[in-house]
């Protein structure tokens, strides 16, 4: 049960984000290369208008099981399961981007928080079993949401 | 870039869904079983009340790169990267949960859709940024989904 699990990345982010918090994740557009043997695994994803992306974090540190987030004194130590930081047992993440055009090996994906050449391993469409609709975050997670992000981006659909 | 990533299961299903249809996978309660090396990185998940399980589909066969989804010979034949389905290049599998209770070393959550015994290698809770309201589905999937899922699980919250 604990051996280890050995994955091969089936692509790569060619254009990611810019390492500059002057560019809006949300609005950038970044571009993933399926390498050539998986590329047949895209058809159809064009019918699709959302997707998860699963990414490595490549460049994480060691992994730690608790944190306080952003390094925030006032905020409070957590495990690093009740986040969605990098520095995890398994340096996997986990984002949901609008796909903006599936060009064979290309796909060009808004709303991805991925740097250039970071490993992706797998691309799965989203659908109704992905909605919650009514559900709960801790309040550090609300305040420091609220006081950060601001609007949401319009490609996530109305909120309820 | 395709050196191997490896990763070792952070816990594992204790128990999972049964093999039969008979069970309804969305009120079940499955048990996660988190090793003891990485339980403290469960501190502060009970504020959550849901998160996605990152697992290994473990007993998936050979990857394909397109199928038919559920052998349907009346569904267009599509890419795995347009599917859910366990037989990918990568065996991940990645499903929403409702979190009943973080009882450390286990874990309870309602809707994992694991067969005991699969190895889990994530948790990382759900938040604003998961909420797709508007999204695209292929009409091969809104017909089947509609015909086999009736009600969606309530804890899932209203749709939009």
């Amino acid at each position: 049960m604990t051996s280890p699990i050995c994955l091969r990345p089936i692509g790569v982010v060619e254009v990611g984000l810019p390492r500059s918090d002057k560019v809006d994740r949300f609005s950038f557009v970044s571009v993933i290369k399926i390498f050539d043997e998986y590329v047949e695994g895209l058809r159809g994803l064009e019918e699709y208008s959302h997707a998860f992306i699963v990414w490595l974090f490549h460049e994480a540190k060691a992994a730690r099981l608790t944190l306080r987030p952003w390094g925030r004194e006032d905020l409070p130590e957590v495990g690093i399961f009740a986040t969605r930081f990098p520095n995890r047992p398994n340096p996997l993440a986990l984002t949901i981007v609008k796909i903006v055009e599936v060009d064979p090996p290309r796909l060009r994906v808004m709303g991805l928080d991925a740097w250039s050449g970071s490993p992706v391993l797998d691309i799965k469409p989203y659908d109704h079993l992905d909605v919650v609709n009514e559900f709960k975050t801790p309040d550090w997670f609300e305040e420091f949401f609220k006081e950060t992000r601001g609007e949401l981006p319009h490609w996530l659909g109305p909120r309820r």
